[in-house]
């Protein structure tokens, strides 16, 4: 049982591993410093390991693996969404200055 | 095979996850939009995965997440010492313009 905990517990960790960032992406609304190649690489193995989970009809592979692919995908979504908004904010400021 | 296969890319993909993340940091040297709370919190859910991975004496387990939670630890080593050197840096310059 206490080991059970231990596996529960640690799923429960990783499962939601990216939200702290994707909650910091929405308060500060910067995103430079955040690797995309890291979201994306960690992306695709998520997807993976869900085929994988879908293969052997593990249903804990896959929920744990579907929750964790649909907060990679909001995180990759406020990357490109903020980092495109700053940029364009920085082309303003700049023709401001002008 | 072809399942196997894919188990292997996902293990892989994810194992090395952060290392994308460290290499940013190494080259940008900023580190302020990085949560450290993410870092953390898939760190100890990586450990746990790790004890869990003793428990059932699963090699593979071990492996993934010895590797894993390896290159997480670089990353919040360098997350630290980014922060704690851009700060003092930041100090420094307003010095310099008083």
């Amino acid at each position: 049982m206490k080991w059970e905990i231990i596996g529960y517990t640690a799923a429960c960790l990783t499962m939601f591993g990216f939200v702290p960032q994707v909650i910091k992406m929405f308060r500060t609304k910067h995103v430079k410093d955040v690797s995309i190649l890291m979201l994306c690489q960690v992306g695709l193995g998520i997807f993976l390991w869900l085929l994988y989970g879908m293969h052997l009809r593990n249903s804990i592979i896959i929920l744990a693996n579907a929750v964790n692919l649909a907060t990679i995908f909001v995180a990759i979504f406020c990357y490109c969404y903020y980092r495109r908004r700053n940029k364009a904010l920085e082309v303003v400021k700049t023709q401001v200055r002008k």
